[in-house]
């Protein structure tokens, strides 16, 4: 029995893999000339880096086993031997890079953070993961935005500043963009709050030897001919006992079930016949995808290391307001990346290539010293360019779209069923998410098909 | 010269003709097999009614013109001899139906709400109708829900309840899926809020003999066989010197220019060849149509006229919240309009046809007595369901999206140039702001090829 995958990211190769080893025929379907969707691999100064999804974090259980039994290898992200640079309001402080660091402010605004964090996480853990929308509360959280609650209970402008920069790291997204029950929702999706922004013990702990990309390259080997490049879906028709796939060069495929494993602003632009249900459509109506720009520059040496400091910065001042340490397990070079997203992405997207890449440059020196000033190479990719992905890293809830069409997410459709790092219950937006989501759809599609 | 218009509503009908009088060549392709796009007619009891767009409304002076010249006219909503129904919080009463009137709340309700109304007009006037985005404040206006607002600005439940009825009669919404600035916004775009809700002198003065759908057959009549119906535009690609669209049947129009007149959120799903700049593609992932459902009765008489009532009622108890009297100019047979909307509709159209009607009904004999159990005819419509409009009444704005994406929303991109009710700077969202924006569209057209 035949089974279609429109996708080739990790919820879709994902897919296909527990399909095939129970014995189906799969073919997946990628737009794109590579697989990988929101993971891509880049170069800078001939060492491999992550342009797309970067990094395994504690609990990212199934992760590691793939990296594992594709016989690849994850490394430490850089996180020792100096600080964290944080800059609030124009003030610059270095924080030591344990988790659960509070930055070094005055002790009001050190307070006001405190309280502010641990407000957030208490409420966060009341949240039901399965269904937001049946949380204690839910339409009260989700009829405001994440910007109204940091207003209300932040106090400090420091404090509020953290949490914006906060936001825009974890949702490549403004605060005022989602619900507070979606900020609730994710933080908890993720273990908590802290967990999404640390290094040790947190989301950005390892990386993979070789990029990120090679987990996905890893599982497309395995399928080996079932995945099709640069497949373009254009269309999907149900019948009685088939599903049909038109593809943009007007070739059509048939399977017994369809499973759409792109983001959702992505699915919601498919040509459906029948179509999809109203409450269906209108729910990828309201799944934008975030903004977020990454670029990289590579310098002979980690030289900020020797300066005290690792190499990561936050910041809420644009347009670079996070920025890691990517540099190769060795050090052979120096190598630094920055976020750039929401407002800043929008902006910062229209500037000349060497504007962007001045402007980029000048946080670093900001941050860093004049020697940041002074890279042996330079890269980067803005996400919401990306015909098919359309922003990253995932969509995002606004206030009211969890209570109201939160129930339509994950539900088939018929003969249509959906994947993606969005669906997950646990790690939600995360590699780790694609994964399970993969694993949860397949084990729909098993059933289904049983 | 020549232009593409896609879509045969009030806006690409309006940009067709200004267009045609000015001596250029146009092809106006609607994918329907009718005119009207969001307008639309049926048929109760043998007479026309309205299940789209209704109204005219005070202001509307291009609407009016329009009828004028199309040889139309119109008729006064009924509105005399009789109240308004009110109820709230299981509470009914009745209201003298003029301009102004406010409910016989209890002395605190009303103080509430009044204060509240007063509030909001007060707010309103500030916003800058051609950029929102500019309004003094916009930042911490866009950054909250029209929910938060609500929640904070009214103390009694009656209050609340008025506040969300009024929302939801509006914007086929719910409070929470808006910004407040675009509460406001759109509230001062017609006039004032009080203007959006009222029969004389309001948005649902006048309707067009045999039905506002007369309006775009006209324009399309005067337009001939430069109309074609079944038209399914489904990419578009800019070249230096044209621009070609590419239908669902694979044939290939070109022309100098074209317009783009369907809702955002369908003019998103379009295939652009080169891909719109990203920030023009993640404003129609943000920009969502409302969820409404027209459903209406025809009694042998209108009934309710001779009880004291003129049809009218508002109430915050669902399905049906909103109710109008939309019997014929001569009263041969009374009919009543109900709208369900917001999260009443998703529930609603889920239901078999037979639970529909009876929920219907069993609202509309609250409101009015066993009499409206009783129906001759009934009719129903759901927006949400159809395939070239994907809700009504039109996009609405969540919070972060007018100050981040505002800037988007009207420049031409190329050859392409928009028009819409959405679009429209006065009576934005209404038949007048289709007509407006389909004027000022075809004067960007003519400059553009001047």
């Amino acid at each position: 029995m035949s089974v279609i995958v429109v996708g080739a990211g990790l919820a879709g190769l994902t897919t296909a893999r527990r399909l095939v080893a129970a014995g189906h025929e799969v073919v997946v379907l990628e737009a794109r000339d590579r697989v990988g969707g929101r993971v891509r691999g880049g170069e800078l100064a001939g060492h491999p880096v992550e342009v797309g999804g970067t990094w395994l974090g504690e609990g990212h259980a199934m992760m590691y086993t793939l990296v594992e039994e594709l016989g690849l290898a994850t490394f430490r992200t850089w996180n020792d031997a100096g600080s964290v640079l944080l800059e609030l309001g124009g003030r610059q402080s270095r924080l030591a890079p344990h988790k659960g660091a509070t930055p070094r402010l005055n002790p009001f605004a050190l307070a006001d953070l405190a309280q502010g964090l641990l407000r957030f996480e208490r409420m966060a853990t009341r949240v039901d993961l399965e269904r937001p929308w049946a949380t204690p509360g839910a339409r009260r959280l989700d009829g405001q935005t994440f910007e109204s609650w940091i207003r209300r209970n932040l106090r400090t402008s420091a404090g509020r500043a953290y949490f914006h920069t906060a936001c825009e790291a974890v949702f490549a997204a403004d605060a005022c963009d989602l619900s507070l029950l979606h900020a609730l929702f994710y933080a908890r999706s993720n273990a908590d709050f802290e967990t999404l922004l640390a290094v040790d013990h947190g989301a950005q702990q390892d990386r993979v030897v070789g990029g990120s990309v090679r987990v996905a390259e890893g599982l497309a080997a395995s399928l080996g001919d079932r995945v099709r490049l640069g497949a373009v879906v254009r269309s999907v028709r149900q019948g009685a006992d088939e599903v049909a796939v038109e593809l943009r060069d007007g070739s059509r495929l048939t399977g017994e079930r369809l499973v759409v494993a792109i983001p959702p602003t992505l699915a919601g632009r498919l040509d459906y016949d029948p179509l999809l249900p109203s409450w269906r459509d209108q729910l990828t109506q309201k799944l934008p995808a975030g903004s977020v720009v990454k670029a990289f520059a590579a310098y002979p040496t980690p030289f900020w290391r020797g300066e005290g400091l690792n190499g990561q910065a936050a910041t809420d001042r644009g347009p670079v307001k996070v920025t890691f340490d990517v540099s190769p397990p060795d050090a052979e070079v120096g190598m630094l990346l920055g976020f750039i997203e929401g407002g800043d992405a929008r902006h910062w997207v229209r500037l000349s290539a060497r504007d962007r890449r001045r402007s980029f440059l000048d946080s670093l020196v900001r941050y860093f010293g004049p020697a940041a000033g002074d890279p042996i190479d330079y890269l980067e990719q803005d996400w919401t360019a990306e015909e098919f992905s359309r922003g990253c890293y995932g969509a995002h809830f606004a206030p009211g779209v969890w209570t109201a069409y939160g129930e339509a997410l994950r539900p088939p459709v018929g003969r249509i069923h959906w994947a993606g790092a969005e669906y997950a219950v646990h790690w939600n937006g995360y590699m780790e998410g694609a994964v399970r989501s993969g694993e949860a759809t397949a084990d729909e599609v098993l059933r289904a098909l049983a």
